[in-house]
């Protein structure tokens, strides 16, 4: 990639002056139409230290309205960055439709740097190249534009601009420890960045190498490039993304009508039960919070079948420094305007942290899908979006739990008259809920879709048959005590 | 991909039984779908050897209809074979609209083979990933489904099934050399198969490793794996493909407009440079020969434009053993059937020879754009991918000249007059030239695109002034002269 490039010869003078004239104006025309069409237009400026990355996004963001962009300096990551996964600092980062954000320098600088380093193995290498892969490869299935460009330079002029920087006081400070090790193992880097870039060019966001040695033309190739990169990404717009074939190892799982809902618990097994198990919960709670495990729980479910009850039990169990429960609602509008995991990535737990959400990212393809409040195209992508979206969290770490808390139709009917008919329960039913039920049968096809195709081994659903919610409460403890026990071993 | 493989816990045997009927229906109900909906299905049956892949494919096609599949067993490349690009025998082999076709190993197995035996440098072998991942690309950016699967099997199982079949005569033909030696040597080669797969897992076209210790078993994964993927392909069958951005350096062009068409030549000097011209052509093409240089040139130019006449003064300096001017029709059924630029590989010359192209491959963003033979999405996505099979022909080490032969709108009516006037000049024109010349606009709109976005610094277009038949002759000459001269430096 990078050791096999060439050049373009840089134009004269004159013809360099010109076209960037011509560039200039065609990106201030064509942020009109980024707002205009909701593009979202992400920037990776990735290179050599000293290669000239700041001042060129400095130059290119003068043809852009200050309330469209955003420039993020990605310095090391920080130790609360650190208690997440890899990618949240980048993808909390990520620009709303309409808006570019420019990353001055990003995931594919942290990677190379630890492989410098010797931090990361070759297989945890590899792990974290998937995860960039997928990561971007979301980016532009939902619509964003990546543009990924490398500044390169000569080891002999990053020596020059090193020694340049270090002469005045005013500009000493620019150069980073990093700089100077990275001239002196610039063949060793080099290599890394090679490497790096062939692993990680994909036919929707390739690697763009721009010739740096001059500042104007690297300017030029930048400019040119990302409104190259722009006209495309218009011209993609309407288009629907391919399915992808699903690659992660899935659990066989009952459809709902399979599942027999007569389970039930005598009020006294269930308190000696509850007692037993919240007890173990809660030490439990402790060693994960020693061992620095993430847990993510996941509660989905028919309305009136017991989440919140259940949840109750779960979290009366926890000590409240260490877990979070999380209501999922609507969308808000700068949520919208972004990929719709954006708004589940920002929420994700610390390590040693448990983290409950009542309701999930699975409204993609139940809420959103029935109420079409996404195209046909979107939540039929999404079961794989998930998936990869925990694959994220499973690899870092984290233990994932995720109910269906089940009921029939004719007990859920029973519990709606009983909270209309009940004045301190009437505020739980609302006109939202009757319409749903009508919904029942669509619904049930829908949960039964995400079902088999997001029980991945790594993250399997748990169905908890909530007809007696007694039964249900007792069996989601005992499946998070029997995770935690399991990741605690 | 397959270290880190866990294999999937095999079910037992009354439940494997039950599995197996329903994979074998399901499979013999999608073949009809597969028909109906003309979707391509790819098989790529990869693995150790004795891991059972024939008999795999044995037991897979009996579901199948005979007049819908075809099974080609892939041995090394014959002597003839070797004389074109190395995908040229994979991709000649791929099925049309509506069929399977399943290779018993393929351009995988080559590719490992062939660098577990040292015959490939790592930068040999990185070229051949980025050919492999964009013909896998382009086949399922063009409606292909290609299933990549690979049967596993432990050394000690491929050691024990070589000797079974070694211990009979009937079966001892079916251990090659290369099977003994691959279980002598199964490190490495899981090692070079794992690497290979991390490096070629594409979102489109994944790898699927198949559990094949039990024959039972590993024909169940392949039939539900087989299923699962075709029901996704006939998902996403109406869904347009999103453009992808330019990754091949590119050459500045003119405008057409800006050509100026006031260039004449003298019939004496015509005739002098003529003369040399074919001189010398005819002597590089002894030396081409010589050192198997695979030649392309490609004529497309508006009608009346004297491509005729221009290929023939090229054509007349070659010895008529060492090329093939093949004029290009409208497609066949059975060439519409399949990828588009199957029938341009299908033509491919061999090393040493010359191919001239009286029209060609571009008729995909002319013709085909302006009459709606090809959705938008087609023509828009083809630039990328004929620069993509440049990109390959240019890899094989071929001469790729493209000749846009051009006259302005008042010559053009000339000749068409004048051919009209002159009897034995009549069959030349038709009321379809007629008919194109009322869109002329719309062409030329067209083929100024085509040769913005296709002029790669590896296959650029060269402009002929035409206006002048004698100019634009001495031109083409002189452009393959030097060309060749370049290459046989």
């Amino acid at each position: 990639m990078l050791k096999k490039w060439v050049p373009e010869v840089c134009p004269e003078e004159k013809k360099l002056k010109e076209r960037l004239e011509a560039a200039e104006h065609r990106l201030s025309v064509l942020q009109m139409k980024i707002k205009e069409h909701k593009l979202p237009v992400l920037v990776l400026v990735e290179g050599f230290g000293a290669a000239g990355k700041g001042s060129a996004i400095g130059a290119v963001i003068k043809n852009i309205d200050p309330r469209f962009f955003n420039v993020a300096t990605m310095s090391a990551p920080s130790e609360e960055e650190k208690r997440r996964p890899f990618l949240y600092r980048y993808f909390v980062q990520i620009p709303e439709a309409g808006k570019f954000t420019f990353l001055n320098s990003g995931w594919a600088d942290e990677i190379c740097r630890a492989r410098q380093q010797g931090e990361l193995t070759d297989e945890e290498y590899l792990e974290k190249v998937d995860s960039v892969k997928r990561f971007e490869r979301q980016l532009t299935d939902n619509g964003y534009l990546v543009m990924k460009f490398f500044f390169h330079i000569s080891q002999k002029e990053q020596k020059k601009r090193i020694e340049g920087l270090l002469e005045k006081k005013d500009t000493a400070w620019r150069v980073s420890a990093h700089d100077k090790w990275q001239n002196k193992h610039y063949g060793e880097c080099l290599d890394t960045f090679d490497q790096y870039m062939t692993d990680t060019g994909m036919p929707a966001a390739p690697w763009y190498v721009i010739d740096a040695q001059k500042r104007k033309w690297a300017l030029l190739q930048a400019l040119e490039l990302l409104c190259k990169g722009i006209e495309v990404a218009l011209q993609n717009e309407s288009i629907a993304v391919p399915l992808l074939q699903n690659v992660f190892p899935l659990k066989q799982m009952p459809k709902l009508c399979e599942v027999p809902l007569d389970k039930t618990m005598g009020e006294k097994e269930y308190r000696e039960e509850l007692h037993i198990l919240q007890d173990k919960l809660g030490r439990l709670h402790n060693r994960l919070y020693r061992k620095q495990v993430p847990v993510i729980i996941v509660y989905e479910g028919w309305d009136a079948a017991g989440k919140g009850g259940n949840i109750k039990r779960v979290a009366g169990a926890l000590d409240p420094r260490g877990y979070e429960v999380l209501p999922i609602a609507s969308p808000e509008p700068h949520e919208k305007a972004r990929h719709y995991l954006w708004r589940f990535w920002k929420r994700l737990p610390k390590t040693g942290h448990i983290a409950i959400f009542d309701r999930s990212w699975y409204g993609r393809v139940m809420v959103e899908r029935l109420e079409g409040f996404c195209s046909d195209n979107d939540w039929q992508r999404a079961y794989n979006e998930m998936n990869e979206f925990e694959k994220e969290l499973a690899e870092w770490g984290a233990v994932i739990i995720k109910f269906w808390v089940h009921i029939d139709k004719d007990t859920q009917l029973a519990r709606f008259e009983e909270r209309q008919r009940t004045p301190e329960k009437q505020w739980k039913i609302t006109e939202e809920d009757w319409r749903n039920r009508e919904k029942w049968d669509a619904y049930e096809t829908a949960v039964n879709e995400m079902i088999q195709k997001t029980s991945t081994v790594y993250a399997p659903w748990h169905i908890l048959e909530s007809v007696d919610k007694k039964y249900a409460r007792i069996k989601a403890l005992r499946i998070i005590v029997k995770e935690l026990e399991r990741v605690l071993e």
